[in-house]
């Protein structure tokens, strides 16, 4: 499949974490970090499985654990040990290989002696088995007879920064073959048992020894100048999740056994057809004159694709997916507003998923809203195992004072509850799914809308949304966010319709939810067109920002300015009205959607990562479209570009979907009663673009070049399209030629 | 002063952590590994302070706790971090200065593209006060300006192999400076303060950082070709063992303030002038043919100097002193029977403290015998903060079956009870400690005495210790281990002299303890003149130890056979009855002795590193001086020898200290009732050696060459010597010339 690659062309000690989370595998289950076999000073392993949480005491909010290693691999040449940062490297090429899921390193090496070898390492987390990991080293000397020694197994010393959170069960070597590490989470009290077992092109020396929460397997051959040698290291990982706790050992060990007669070459065959399958269902595929364009899309569709976890509906995704230790492994909005979307016009059931999540923690959301005096559901701002709210009560350290910052989100940040809510009706728009909607969605809604029915203050008969944080976490505690009050009034909105379409709509909800759709203040555009981000900001001092969005995703801001004077400015991490204009494009005339789309975008230093795309479409709506173009690029490099930091800790989950959103937003598509409304655009650079997506059980699949804009449909019934103000009735394919660059668009008022 | 240095002459990734051991500095209070400031792969960093532990769980017994560290370094040059293991090493140099407690590392270094820097970094854990560490950095670019950034601080992600101890309490920069790092021990709750400060030679761009549990100063500064930069790192430690914990916060921070303004050189002068005195007053000289010979005893002084806890009578020297996580931190019998004699003999108040730290363990000693059924105070085997069993209840796993071993010594090694009141009569001969007798050394003596009355078992009327484990670990639950009987007597018999020298002789003890010696079975040697080392032991098949005797230390017997199997048969990993003759040269014939000697020492793998020395203490008294020497010399590479991963979790106490002992034992010293007979032996190696010894409030120094004995006395009464049989009075100085090699020792008999 042409491209689908992330290569490396060098090995570079500053970029070890980067590219460790960019290039790591995973199947929704798990994520492992793309670290390399061989150790090297502040890399940062990382096994994640998804649902696995524990805190280290009472006062920590629980955090994604990082699992023992099964990827690390001391390997001796003659006694010395294989470095990269040793001797000479003669060529090198690592490379994520998104098309099949597997990662390889390639690598010619001499040692400071002359001798020269030749690895090649492989490894893959099955995608068609999510239970396997499995990896293949390949070794030969290219001058000399050597002796080789491997050392690896499973390896509990990983720790999350330096905490730990798995005590050892369990260490065992069954039929002098077969590792087994079983571990508990000292709090959570969930059980992970990782099965392990290597085997050879030709016979080793083999002994295992367990020391210091390590279960180890020493390989050693002696190889002949050019003989090829290769080892294959098989896995298997359970978890009380998935397994019944004193069935688990069985299984896992079955597993591997079963994995060491397939062999590495199956598994990865299998692996990659499931890979190709989902390529050829899914990928997006642009001709642009900027070869970046296609590799951000799919690489935002490959990490989308491994964090999402389609097998356990009680499973959510993470801010940082399955890649790393940022945020904790915890659930924001993002999962809903950013990374549904994508699923949910790909793959509605794993968003039916996302949305299950949330709605088996109804019962801690219900607790926590009457807990904080008001009524119905309030849902954590970052969420994890049980439902409970896990933001961390006190965050980064001001190194000033030494007080520990209190995080506000959880106090505050009530947008989430609307969000969730928005998925909901979103999903049911997109999919007519009434049976998700009876069962669950229903609830989820009235829940919510009755949550945002008592957060209201009143005054002067009108009804405000007070004391909140919109998205822009740089304006804490503010009144009436525009943002907010938008999105509550329109989820109540929708929700009493849904109700009564449903015929569930009782006489008191419907007479407090119409009293707040009348009485809740929404602001409206000033006297200058601007809609006021909330009730002062616009009478905020502004100040030159250009120095910070240099810097943007630094927070850079906060080394010159405290959080309290940054909450006095009009400084904003991300628009709270962009967002706002981007979700509701009806709402407001195009003249007000420019106007504060240019205020706003001023005012943005974009050091929130879910920013940029979004700004991007909102350009591309104002007809700015070398901005668009800029913005959509510069959200492209927040993972993949040059910055060597940026992605240590994980990826940028929210962001990946905004680049997915970015592109499916070029087509100006929105939905009318039984029929589609599109208006695609093509980017200046792009000479033709290929985008399918699923709508009420179709799945249509739009391309466009510069001449002409082709639509099929698979599956379902014929739909109306109303395409460029032309109404079409497409029933398996329309062919329509265009005049000239975007004329669709221009089109468009 | 000559020598006193240990150092490497080239950079070996597979020898890091065992120079990061050997290279260890210290003072007793903590101790500090010697790692690079720069991460290297596996490089195991380590700062202890004496009696802080922790334990992770319930089911884990508590272990030192490694604090977080201060040492460790990032570099970067023109944004490239500095690493041995890349560019090209010109010269290299790290030297332990153990005549200064200083280490010191010199690397003229070239980067691929030609830049050469010369760097010299400094360490020192300061003698003259315990709490504070400094380190110094110096660069020099030698072709070329460059910008350069130095990132360090207080890093709390340590981990003793993957357990977390600590929580972080406050972390904060004061007066945009001084670091600070609180941190609490999660269950044991002691409370450790790290204070930091840098400062520089030229004004730097500095700003501070905390994440991830680092508190982090990151530096930048442009030099000039040739312009060297310096940049020192002072450090205070202050724990709740010795201060208020509501204090500790402003003495950290005074301190660290001070320390800023005096600087490093100066507190190295201070440190450097405290250990000068040491060597002065300590310093064993040894001319011999292997220069080694002087080294290792050099290092042995040195080690035995830092790791010993002078500060503070509550506690104890480990296993592996200060310097790495091996044995958990625990005290063993190591420190009364290998590694008090030295002080005993060099700075006797040193070794009273060692014995007071058991002394305030009684009533958990106490509390243990009435659990175990016992009477008097039963010491555990081993011993951390409380002075409750720390053994750990399961050790290694057998990874065959996954079962973890269970660690037998907890239940039978009670021969630590004996040993500890061996060391209490040992101190009071060598020092008439009157006072320490009667306020504690009695209670210990009596106390320690009633638990071996009432450990006996009755059988035709003899008394017999059942089911105990000697030192040999190989053989466990025996009956009647010639070392435990022969302890047993020998306290039990001493205390009841020395109770009565006290008047605090009690009727009914004394009855008891009278049947007790009368009745306790003492194994005799047989027919073959053999003294069996317990009742089963020479019934067992032997096997030819050879293969396992190359490989020393290693414990290779276990990998061919089962402990239990090991159990059945006579192989020993040290030899109880060698160490029952090394205690008590004057039971048995000198016949008897060498029969033995031989016999023994033909079973033991020496897999202990108390071993080794022992044996080669017996080899000189049974005239076996190559076999001797021979012993001694692999008894000093037991740490400095060639094994590069030996010494991995920290260095062996019990074999430095026996490395004094063999040294001192040259002198073939005993005591009469007020006077001293000595009958030095000068090995064949050694052309002259000096030695000095505490006794009875004076010191005596011994000093010997081919020609004349030389014995200096300062301080103390005038005392009768018996010299080689001749009988002199020792005022101030004796000089007696030498006919020919050995002379003395080749009279006794």
């Amino acid at each position: 499949m042409r491209n689908l690659k992330l290569s490396e062309d060098h090995f570079d000690l500053k970029k070890l974490n980067k590219y460790a989370t960019l290039m790591t595998l995973g199947n929704g289950y798990m994520g492992i970090r793309g670290t390399h076999e061989e150790d090297y000073p502040i890399q940062k392993r990382g096994l994640f499985v998804a649902g696995i949480y524990n805190n280290s005491s009472t006062e920590e909010p629980e955090e994604i654990v990082n699992l023992p290693d099964v990827m690390g691999m001391d390997l001796e040449i003659d006694g010395e040990v294989f470095s990269s940062l040793k001797g000479k490297t003669i060529s090198y090429d690592r490379t994520l290989h998104m098309d099949r899921g597997e990662l390889t390193k390639d690598v010619v090496w001499e040692r400071e002696d002359g001798l020269r070898l030749q690895f090649t390492f492989r490894r893959l987390a099955a995608k068609h088995d999510v239970h396997v990991l499995a990896s293949k080293v390949s070794i030969e000397s290219l001058n000399r007879d050597v002796t080789i020694t491997v050392r690896t197994g499973i390896d509990a010393q990983q720790t999350n920064f330096g905490r730990q959170h798995l005590l050892e069960d369990h260490v065992q070597v069954h039929d002098e073959t077969y590792m087994q590490g079983t571990y508990t989470t000292t709090r959570s009290h969930q059980t992970i048992g990782l099965f392990s077992t290597c085997t050879y092109s030709k016979s080793c020396d083999v002994h295992f020894f367990a020391e210091n929460r390590q279960l180890l397997c020493e390989s050693t051959a002696s190889l002949k100048k050019n003989e090829p040698f290769h080892m294959e290291k098989l896995n298997a990982v359970y978890t009380s999740i998935d397994q019944k706790v004193d069935e688990l050992n069985d299984i896992g060990l079955a597993k591997v056994k079963n994995l060491s007669e397939e062999g590495y070459e199956r598994i990865l065959q299998q692996s990659e057809n499931t890979w190709k399958d989902f390529w050829n269902e899914r990928r997006i595929e642009i001709h642009s004159s900027n070869p970046m364009d296609q590799q951000a899309i799919d690489f935002a569709q490959y990490h989308l694709e491994i964090m999402a976890p389609k097998h356990n509906p009680n499973l959510s995704v993470a801010a940082k997916g399955l890649t790393g230790e940022g945020y904790k492994g915890h659930v924001f909005w993002d999962a809903e507003i950013f990374v549904l979307p994508y699923h949910l016009y790909n793959d509605p059931k794993a968003a039916k998923q996302l949305l299950e999540y949330r709605y088996n923690r109804l019962p801690e959301a219900r607790e926590r809203a009457k807990a904080n005096g008001h009524e119905g559901a309030q849902f954590p701002w970052e969420s994890a195992r049980t439902g409970k709210e896990e933001t961390p009560a006190y965050a980064a350290i001001n190194i000033k004072t030494g007080e520990r910052q209190k995080v506000a989100s959880a106090l505050a940040e009530h947008h989430i509850v609307a969000d969730i809510a928005y998925a909901v009706l979103h999903f049911y728009h997109v999919t007519d799914d009434e049976e998700f909607m009876t069962a669950k969605g229903l609830t989820m809604l009235e829940e919510t809308s009755k949550f945002w029915l008592s957060r209201t203050s009143e005054r002067d008969g009108q009804l405000h949304l007070l004391n909140v944080i919109g998205p822009d976490e740089y304006t804490e505690f503010i009144d009436n966010n525009a943002y907010t009050n938008y999105m509550a009034h329109h989820v109540v909105k929708q929700t009493l319709q849904v109700l009564d379409t449903f015929n569930k709509l009782d006489e008191e909800f419907r007479k407090a939810a119409e009293d707040f759709l009348n009485r809740l203040y929404l602001p409206k555009e000033n006297a200058d067109q601007l809609i006021p981000q909330d009730d002062t900001f616009l009478r905020k001092p502004a100040i030159d920002l250009s120095k910070y969005k240099k810097n943007q995703g630094s927070q850079s801001i906060l080394l010159d300015y405290s959080r309290g004077e940054v909450n006095e400015m009009q400084i904003l991490k991300q628009a709270d009205v962009v967002m706002l204009l981007y979700l509701f494009p009806d709402i407001f005339s195009k003249e007000v959607v420019e106007k504060n789309f240019t205020y706003y975008e001023d005012k943005t230093i974009h050091d929130s990562s879910l920013s940029k795309a979004i700004h991007s479409i909102l350009a591309m709506r104002c007809d700015q479209e070398e901005l668009a173009c800029q913005l959509f690029q510069e959200a492209c490099l927040i993972d993949l570009g040059p910055n060597p930091h940026s992605s240590d800790e994980g990826i940028h989950a929210a962001s990946l979907g905004s680049i997915w959103l970015a592109v499916f937003s070029f087509l100006n598509l929105s939905f009318e009663q039984e029929g589609i409304k599109l208006n695609p655009t093509l980017p200046a650079a792009w000479s033709s673009f290929k985008l399918p997506f699923h709508y009420k059980g179709r799945k249509i699949t739009v391309e466009m070049n510069q001449n002409t804009l082709c639509i099929e449909k698979v599956g379902g019934d014929p739909i109306d399209a109303e395409i460029g103000k032309q109404h079409y009735r497409l029933i398996d394919q329309l062919e329509i030629p265009l005049h000239r660059d975007n004329e669709l668009h221009k089109e468009r008022t």
